[in-house]
């Protein structure tokens, strides 16, 4: 059994704590609300966040230091804040203790990738990247569920595999870290483009091929940044995809079905706690794309809608407009009808 | 503007009809039912499938010979009866009118993928596929649709694409025909696989990990069979399979969710008129995977349940059970942890 440090107490970091504490592990889980802290502590569950969840395995804290002090730590915060949170973990970060990184996203300020922010904020840590189709109340429930743990280095990554996998939680280990990630930042922002077309009622098929597009645009990308394109095939990539782009579990999805319904992004962002990531990384893969020389037509899309005051017909338009002439080319296949 | 036949008045041969007649087509609808038939002579409407869609410009015909005089035939049967009716057709068909298979299947005799079956028995006929994510009822409503058209002889095949092709339904051209239909085939056994696992309650992170592994096992086999794997990432694959393992539409995944809520085989299938694919195709696809030494695992999971008397809990044990080992073994990537 290990220490395990927790940083972020969303639905996602209180799933994997109840996860990993029902396997025996010794958690440590860091909230930035008191009444996190003070929920789980007094009652067992986490008032904010997956609430029916049973914590009482879990250690809560509002000290950094306390979920540093361990053998792994997982971090969960949101991908905008993970360098801050970086910068305020690095005095109490031990050398050597692998850094395990579960937020999903590109930084905006920067066009970074996670394992780059974490990289340069605390050096000292091994990386891994956990990323796949993980509804977190399915995970929490003890739903089967499989997901990618990347991390260059192999024999930490077993170590981390070991102790986060249980027999219905099952990580799938490999060493590209960039595949692993860029496939959990693009696919937050093609499902905002699916939830937008099923918002405007234009149907299932609609919304397949947008997600048959989408797997090429992420692919592109990753590739571009250096990741391998098999990655993108798997759990990190296409799994994830596929989960997100057809749910209203997804907050993304969610998000994109209310704006194709008419609603407000300001309106919809007031009415949520949670971050929606794809708004944020909608803006910055657009940055990435540009500065690699890659098209990301969808994600243009989403970001125009988003970020640049385009309209909902135009951003259609963009959407479903002669879908396969590109990104089958770039697959080696597809000579376009029209 | 062109003659078209079509061969089949099911929901998806209606749609079509609805579409190409609506396009300016003359279009000649041939109809296995009578009532049929003269339901659309009479009042303009299929009163079996798809009885809300308008169809007065669409001549309905119990003859075949009528259907066959065409500038191109398209066949709507289902994938069992393909053989049969191309038999029937033979005598009245005109050597170069092409045949557009869009039935979706591997024949249980002999493991014969719809393009061999149509090759042998109508040796005259240049050979199209039309495939991909299409619920009927969309495309008969004139929703966004984007679907292959594969034909080895491109002249043909851009022909077929003019004739077929409307500003909202959109076929892209590839001259792969193997890999075009391989997925319709597979997607459909796929489909039955996680209708199975939601029914049982096992949730959207398991499904959509079933579908990350299921297009590996799709692309493994259309593969081996000598089709392209960019073909099965687009709209015919990957496309079709999205579709296909999420929705109640589909008739395959709600025969899996029944199964997995319990229902038996016989009672599923007493209840319905449509030909549900992938029942058969399960076995079929498991011999066609024999003869090439090609492994299915999911595909051979749903055989054992429809076809050998499975347990339910044995088949979710073969279609959950470690399932990357193998899988993005073939992608190139993949050391999995347990």
């Amino acid at each position: 059994m290990a220490r395990i440090g927790i940083v972020g107490a969303g639905a996602w970091g209180t799933a994997l704590a109840a996860t990993m504490s029902r396997a025996g592990h010794d958690c440590v889980l860091w909230a930035h609300e008191t009444e996190v802290v003070e929920g789980i502590r007094d009652n067992g569950h986490n008032p904010l966040f997956l609430p029916e969840i049973a914590l009482n395995g879990v250690a809560a804290t509002g000290d950094l230091a306390a979920a540093a002090d361990a053998d792994a730590v997982l971090l969960v915060v949101p991908a905008q804040f993970l360098r801050a949170q970086c910068r305020r973990l690095r005095s109490h970060w031990k050398a050597g203790v692998p850094a395990v990184i579960c937020a999903k996203g590109v930084e905006t300020d920067s066009f970074a990738a996670m394992s780059e922010v974490v990289a340069a904020e605390l050096p000292e840590a091994p990386l891994a990247v956990l990323s796949g189709p993980t509804f977190a109340v399915e995970v929490a429930r003890g739903l089967p569920t499989a997901i990618t743990l990347a991390c260059a280095d192999a024999a930490i990554g077993r170590q981390l595999v070991d102790w986060i996998g249980t027999a219905s939680f099952r990580p799938y280990l490999t060493d590209d870290v960039i595949g692993a990630e860029v496939g959990g930042a693009v696919k937050n922002v093609l499902a905002i483009a699916c939830g937008v077309v099923e918002g405007q009622g234009l149907g299932d098929n609609a919304r397949a091929s947008l997600i048959t597009r989408g797997i090429a645009e992420l692919m592109r990308l990753a590739v571009a940044k250096g990741a391998r394109a098999e990655t993108c095939m798997g759990l990190s990539g296409l799994g994830d995809l596929i989960l997100t782009a057809s749910s209203q579990q997804s907050r993304n999805y969610s998000l994109g079905f209310a704006l194709g319904e008419g609603k407000s992004l300001a309106d919809i962002l007031a009415s949520r706690r949670s971050v929606t990531e794809g708004v944020a990384t909608a803006a910055a893969v657009g940055g990435l794309a540009a500065k690699l020389g890659v098209e990301l037509p969808i994600c243009a899309a989403v970001a125009g809608l988003l970020h640049q005051s385009r309209g909902i017909e135009e951003t259609i338009r963009d959407l479903l407009a002669r879908p396969f002439r590109h990104e089958l080319g770039f697959l080696g296949e597809g000579r376009p009808a029209t």
